[in-house]
């Protein structure tokens, strides 16, 4: 199963905190960790996800190497449009926080039809709200066939 | 001056009025309209454009030709990611009504801080809420330096 | 009729006249012109389909302005996947010299099927070679049903 | 190190046969193999390094699970666009045989900078010529600083 985690690349304490153990957690799960690959929220998961000896994919935006928690890079090369794949390439979507970058991608993953849990994200009809990383791993994982 | 519309493919009868009064409005400001040039709310607008004499331009998902009413086509192949390129393709944005597809291309405008204008569309921080196609074109042409 | 017209940004004294000559017998075949929107022979063609009362699209890599004789400016932000898009768009392909960006682009437009006419470009199975710009969009024209 | 291994989805039984112990010399260096995700080259690459216990990545040009060989599956829905994205993810570009999509991948990657390795490949200036698959890894990882 592939998990995709979004949020800002600006994020605060208590995003980055989430976001790692949500890393964690999903390692746990023995599911692959798929992002888009910079800073913030994205870094903290990938990071989450290599202290439990999981697998991470950063999708980046530009055609460089992303965060140095990544084991597989995408370089698109293809700016905001490489938000779409991030959330195509999961099987579920999971959002820390809400910048207008995460909102697109929530957009798209639920018009894709993808299960999409928010943990302190934008309040859309369809996103499943999840009180924390537990809740929003166990839920991801319970939608996967 | 190019403004994108943005809508849904699938829009009720009142949508459809409202789009095509708006791609009358932007043609009569000899502004360009740029769409993803599907059905619904894009082929309103360009229909209504072409009645005003104005130039229409789709930016269509696939490698077709889009609706009947485009003098340039875009045939980008890109599926979702083409949103990204309407809304930045636009100097100004105009949405018409709210589907999923629609709320990706109001939040990477806002992320790539063009101008957004809603007629009935989403609630979104940053959109500025229209009566009707008249005070969304007047504000659109207003906002272009 | 959309004609594609491929070729360096960074292109010879010849080049630039090649492609401003197949500009203006772009326009005045009532065609719209096609391109990447940058200098060079992008440049050239848009000048000279401007000189004649054509109509250019540009199909820019960033989300700037490109050059200054484009009449539809399409900001894709893509980096290189924007070539792709340039050669669906046209209905024929007419490539001036050849940098790799070139190659890349007629080796789509060859799998898409688009026929592709060349002047001093790569000698690749499929490409027509003419011996100038009269020749090439005679019989670009010819290939559109 | 990413290797990016290239070559048509319709390939010949020699072909098949090459990309396949391509595979598994990449994974014998503990290269992770990038391709395409699709059949022929890309499928008989992915099953040689799935054999060597190495690791696979599809970037699939639609929304789908690709080949039955991919530990991870980048889903872009670009079409043709996603083959930019495959050769600027490649460290380093091996290309089997020699379609017309193959042509634009080692074009861009050709104009990317990166080193390309061809086994009766395109004969295009620029692509170091290998007699086999044992000579292409080992260029390949060579050229890895």
């Amino acid at each position: 199963m592939q998990i995709a985690v979004i949020g800002a690349s600006d994020c605060t304490a208590d995003e980055y905190a989430c976001a790692r153990e949500l890393g964690r957690l999903i390692a746990q799960q023995q599911a692959t960790l798929v992002c888009g690959g910079m800073g913030g929220v994205m870094e903290a998961a990938c990071r989450g996800a290599r202290e439990s000896g999981g697998r991470t994919v950063g999708i980046v935006p530009d055609t460089g190497n992303g965060n140095p928690y990544l084991d597989v890079i995408i370089r698109t090369g293809l700016g905001h449009a490489r938000n779409v794949i991030v959330v195509q390439s999961g099987d579920a979507v999971i959002a820390v926080g809400g910048s207008h970058g995460t909102l697109s991608e929530i957009a798209i993953a639920l018009k894709m039809r993808r299960p999409v849990f928010g943990i302190r994200s934008w309040d859309i009809p369809g996103i499943v709200p999840c009180a924390g990383p537990e809740e929003a791993v166990r839920r991801a994982v319970g939608s996967h066939p």
